[in-house]
């Protein structure tokens, strides 16, 4: 499957009393490495919203290896690593230069505006 | 006009790199300030958009007196000190102990859900 | 393992786009579910740190059941589910009401300021 | 003085309820055109820090004109409106495209690691 690179830079509001960045803001991060993956493949998920579609969150987790800082310049490789009838797991990788800083993962579940889980659609199901 | 105070412990997620909070969530602490005032006065804001009416944020100022650190217990203070035909302006003043550490303030638009400004609801004009 | 019962209001800058709570901030109310357990042990976290001791986080997860929003009021259920000469791991149940709104676990490795693992204090140790 | 312009994507984390940017995060923004502003000037501020010189925030606000969205590009445009003996100001202005999203601005005392005020750096001082 594909991968995708983005490079995030960190930002002061996303460190902690340790120096360090706090560990919930991976998650975010997570976000805007998923998102520029899918614009990779030309679908802004915008437009799915706009459409009436959700990527629903149903689990992450993230492992943290070496701490990134303020300022640092962090790469964030994703790609899609299992696709079922309903859901998407996201894998992530994390460096700064070539120190691994973080892994991560997290599985998605197309739904409608109600939350109620569809069909991964065609379109997006080809394309990956 | 009534003031009302509320306690807010400073998580870790609020500090940053400089061992403080991070200046930018004093906002967040107005938004619960603001919250629990307006509680205070039997209204819970959820059911304010749940009706259709929203209170938008037109500007917000914060003061820094003294640094808030983890764990502090923030005593933030809140009043209106201004009301006119389709907005509030809410103050603040946030201590630690005795040590004032923030002052703020923010005005605010009541609107429709399309955010188009209209009268302040009588009803809540009045308990004011 | 005893547990610990905390209890978060949800604020309106942890919602997002989707009308619920961004999936990101459950791990700083872990964090906050975290910090209010040890008090209840009597250990504040913040002196941990100024006697040089630091939990630092090496993993965490989320299982996201069902949304929490605005205003709602989460109680955070934790308790230590594995005990390790350098590490502990904790888990979390947020429930809104009697609805269970999501799961999660974090394991933090002790360790002194310049973040080499240690032993888990004694006094600690005894203390779970 | 010459200003900087820094493009932002706004991110879903960003986002509230209502469907736009929490107002709280355009000083996250601030932040971030800050600091590409000093770097236009050859000054990383993290460099800065690890010398002891610190810029604190004594104060800042935004006025909010119209809402940004999620996944908007957000061009923010900073430059310096006053610079005293130990203190600056610096204004800012986002649009999406055309549109003028708000305004801010925030002073900040120079100061040592102990947050006591002292003179702006002559070599800092010249380069603006």
């Amino acid at each position: 499957m594909r991968s995708h690179e983005t490079q995030i830079r960190v930002r002061y509001q996303e460190t902690d009393n340790m120096g360090i960045v706090y560990y919930g803001n991976y998650f975010t991060w997570c976000e805007v490495a998923r998102t520029e993956y899918l614009r990779s493949f030309g679908i802004a998920y915008t437009d799915l919203e706009k459409n009436g579609t959700y990527l629903l969150v149903a689990s992450a987790s993230c492992k943290y290896k070496s701490p990134a800082r303020y300022d640092d310049v962090v790469t964030a490789k994703t790609w899609i690593s299992e696709m079922k009838n309903t859901s998407l797991k996201f894998e992530y990788k994390f460096h700064v230069a070539d120190r691994l800083v973080a892994t991560g993962e997290s599985t998605h579940v197309f739904t409608d505006r109600s939350f109620k889980p569809i069909r991964i659609p065609e379109g997006i199901k080809k394309l990956f």
